[in-house]
């Protein structure tokens, strides 16, 4: 007789590398359901609530304590923000009264007076308001599941090695996972670019999405083979099945280690010619991984984060400290900072801008800086400042037109000859560049390369407006194609621009860290690869392997190719 | 003494051609303040309420009536649906009882009644119950005006020469505008591409668009010079002003009646090369304006309007009776057809598409028309079967790869098969386009080349993700630049690229027929242009005064130019 075996093999998009195997842990809503009730003891009904209560900040304390310690305080600080609302007294109060003075049960007395303080602050048309209005749900569910004795999975508690199960992951669920436990996770949607995958690439732990498939066919508890390099997922493998993967994962493991043997080595092809391999970085905090992965430099500082999880702009200060910092941890490395990237999919509370019908073709970036001129100015001023402090490179992001361009570089120049005539100190020459994210920009290259001193191809905006397809939505995605024919000649376009006039052109999108198209960018000439941390060892050991010539021969025959599969097959034979 | 007049001179964005003066009609929208009271009274009340409700159903009896007179009976069809809710006896019996049993004001009980009704037809999810929701509405804005004694504009009934001044033109303002006493408009917002700006040349009355400031500079009554021709509203013009203004209208009179000497006129350059003037369609009606103005063909049949203002998709016998219509009036001549592109901003109710974030660059056109294969397969087939009755070329919209290309031909290929394989006649040869409106298309145009008989640019679409600027949005919408030189970069690779393969490259967008494009255009080699049927005759004025050699060296210059406004000063300076 045969054992059976309930063996499942899933397939998805490899969206951060690495194997593990461990018990699978669903990260999922239970569905609260509210009763209205007449109760007739209102004492008992009120103690009821005071206990959920009780228990629910005890919870909530222990979630920030452990997201803390493992995580560090920022990720913490939203549930700081649920223990203010905890302890609001006008909130917990109308709860009380709704009991004693109606005669209602907790749950609805709560569900009540809840849907009232979220649609009146949900009203309100202010961001900030509207945040608040999502943690009052938030804490109002955690109450809830304690007066229903439901549990709501809390991932910062994971105290075991598991592989996390979930339809997606949301940002305030990646910042609660625990490294230590969380081996890696498997989503239904989501893609390389997602949310999700970037966190997982920069938390070093593999990483499957888009799968459809896993919350339908994965119980808790079920054994898992997450299999980051080749998307794979395969659910209770037979014994043979796991011991192969024993085996894979600690092939990669030798390889990680011999990647590591990189750190210090120059990134040179196997026919001599040199690229620099930079890292894109969010926080001063980001350059420990960079350093510890060998990177050579910064290729994209997103100055966003400075702007995120406040209740006004940063200040000139708060800007030029963290600045100074990464140009001085950077040692006169290069650093390129991008000045303020805004709007679109990414919202800053406190600057309540318009609706938009579609935010990526709307008023973001430079478009905004342009206009919102204080706020630029007062970057542009930090930037400045901090210049002296190590190899600072400038850039603008969004650039559609020339005319964009040179009014971003007057304002530069204004702040700084005001710098100047404060007598403040200013490196008497910082790079000047552009992102190179809009079509119009990539077939305009050789005349903006006679005005910039340096190009960076923004690839994740570049092939979305380019195929006209929005990156995020899941019915179009098929046309999210960085190896189209169409894209590569885009990039030879700004390649051969910036030579041309004797500048550099680099990539800090995710394509640029990307097994696939490293080859063809090598080919195309790039001169800057710009990726998350952890990829570069892998790009500087794929890179050493390769020949320039060659991958020149290449790249020329994919230019001429019709379809993105063509290209894909081509780059897969070269590889072999 | 001096006289004092308050002239004011306004600019705006010249949208439709012509010269007009007249009296100033203002179109908005007045507050209507509902309050809440107690009646004593409540058989007079509802008296009040029915006597208003009569007054309501004579009044858009009345411009049901006007409408269908004027503009023709699918204009009139909303009033029909607003004459149905009028007469619902539940909506109506409702309103009564809230004043009989609780004593409500009828201002109240409306509002309290309506406000029910729409928020449950809008909580269903529904595009077509939501538009029942919007009827509803406005028949509910109608009875409370007659309650509160308040008028609110209808343009349908205006019985005397004016300008409108408005905010914004809706769809259903424009279909009751009537052309006997409405002489043009001028609104605070829109472009040379919104709905207005399009439906102003179709009714060929000057319209400017974009002025920010008409509702508040003007007044009802002020005498008001629209130009059309340059962009400029003047208000309460000097004696002076207005007969300088009466000769440029006498002038431009005169213009027109020398263009329409040129109606059976060939479309020949100075130099003697031809290029085809065809005309863009969205009904068969259309066609009378394209054969009066000269017409060479139809260069762009959108099929939407078959789709549209219908509770079902339209049958493959509704679809083949237009396209025979349209095959047989334009007896042998060109007609481009190009299939269904819907999605985007163009939404179908009973289709139910889920909501997007980006719907510019999402699920839309041949995307959709993929996916929803039985809807396309309806519409191929009826075109097959329509091909033999004329010149017919049919066009997919929206391609970015090939792969979506061949999928599309594909299916075409198939109905074909089954259709000759039932005995139906299908033309032996029938030319397959694409639309170029996506940039990845243009780039790639010399494979795609190889594989369409023809190429028309989209320039509407192409301008806007080229440049990744939302037309529609007017905070970026000075980056929808047509004469960019990375705009004329992308026209070129797509002529050159046709013309390599021995096919034609035409162009649909409103770029084909705006005066400053059209030299460049000439000079880049375009074979086709396809614009508003009223636009041809001054298109083909303008071409025979133009050399193609010296408009091909302007555009040569203009393609190695830095910005556009490089490049309009160009076209100006050979224009003197």
């Amino acid at each position: 007789m045969t054992e059976v075996v309930l063996t499942k093999d899933i397939s998805g998009i490899a969206a951060s590398s690495g194997i593990e195997i461990a018990k699978a842990f669903r990260l999922e809503n239970p569905e609260l359901i509210v009763e209205k009730n007449t109760v007739t003891n209102v004492d008992l009904e009120v103690k009821r609530f005071e206990q959920a209560l009780e228990s629910t900040k005890g919870e909530v304390e222990k979630i920030k304590e452990h997201t803390s310690q493992n995580l560090g305080g920022d990720n913490a600080e939203i549930f700081e923000a649920h223990l203010l609302v905890l302890n609001d007294p006008e909130l917990i109060n109308q709860i009380k009264d709704k009991i004693q003075i109606e005669h209602f049960n907790a749950e609805f007395a709560l569900q009540e007076v809840v849907n009232m303080f979220v649609s009146m602050f949900e009203a309100l048309d202010n961001e900030y308001m509207k945040e608040r209005a999502a943690d009052i749900r938030d804490v109002a569910k955690r109450i809830l599941s304690h007066l229903l004795g439901v549990t709501i999975p809390n991932p910062s508690l994971i105290s075991e090695e598991v592989i996390i199960i979930a339809e997606d992951l949301s940002p305030s669920d990646t910042a609660q996972l625990n490294r230590q436990f969380v081996k890696g996770f498997t989503t239904n949607i989501g893609g390389r670019t997602s949310h999700s995958a970037i966190m997982a690439r920069s938390m070093e732990i593999p990483a499957v999405v888009g799968t459809k498939t896993v919350m339908a066919d994965i119980e808790n508890g079920d054994v898992v083979i997450l299999d980051g390099l080749s998307g794979k997922v395969i659910v209770n493998p037979t014994e043979e099945v796991t011991k192969e993967y024993n085996m894979k994962k600690a092939a990669y493991e030798v390889q990680k280690t011999e990647w590591a043997k990189l750190i210090n080595e120059q990134t040179v092809t196997k026919d001599g010619e040199h690229v620099e391999l930079a890292a894109n970085i969010g926080k001063p905090e980001d350059l420990n991984g960079v350093l510890e992965n060998g990177g050579e430099g910064v290729g994209l500082y997103r100055t966003e984060f400075l702007y995120m999880g406040r209740t006004q702009l940063p200040t000139e200060e708060e800007q030029f400290a963290a600045f100074k910092t990464v140009l001085e941890d950077m040692e006169g490395k290069p650093v390129v900072i991008r000045t303020l990237d805004i709007g679109g999919d990414k919202e800053l509370p406190y600057l309540e801008l318009p609706k938009e019908m579609n935010p990526f073709l709307g008023f973001r970036a430079i478009r905004l800086c342009l206009e919102m001129q204080d706020m630029f100015r007062t970057q542009l001023r930090a930037l400045l400042r901090a210049s002296v402090y190590g190899n600072l490179k400038i850039m603008f992001p969004m650039i559609a037109t020339l005319d964009e361009f040179w009014s971003a570089k007057a304002l530069l120049e204004e702040e700084k000859q005001k710098l100047l005539s404060e007598g403040k100190q200013v490196a008497e020459k910082i790079e000047l560049g552009i992102m190179v994210e809009i079509p119009s920009t990539a077939i305009l290259a050789d005349q903006f390369a006679k005005e910039v001193d340096f190009f960076s191809i923004g690839t994740n905006d570049l092939i979305q407006y380019t195929m006209a397809a929005d990156r995020m939505n899941q019915r179009v995605s098929y046309l999210y194609q960085p190896y189209s024919p169409s894209i590569l000649r885009l990039v030879k376009m700004v390649i051969d621009a910036a030579h041309a006039e004797g500048k550099w052109a680099g990539m800090c999108g995710e394509m640029a860290g990307d097994e696939t198209a490293i080859p063809l960018l090598l080919g195309l000439g790039l001169d800057e690869f710009s990726m998350s941390a952890t990829s570069i060892l892998k790009a500087r050991s794929q890179i050493l392997r390769l020949s320039k010539k060659e991958m020149k021969n290449l790249a020329e025959e994919a230019l001429q190719m019709k379809t993105t599969n063509e290209v894909i097959e081509a780059v897969k034979e070269i590889m072999k």
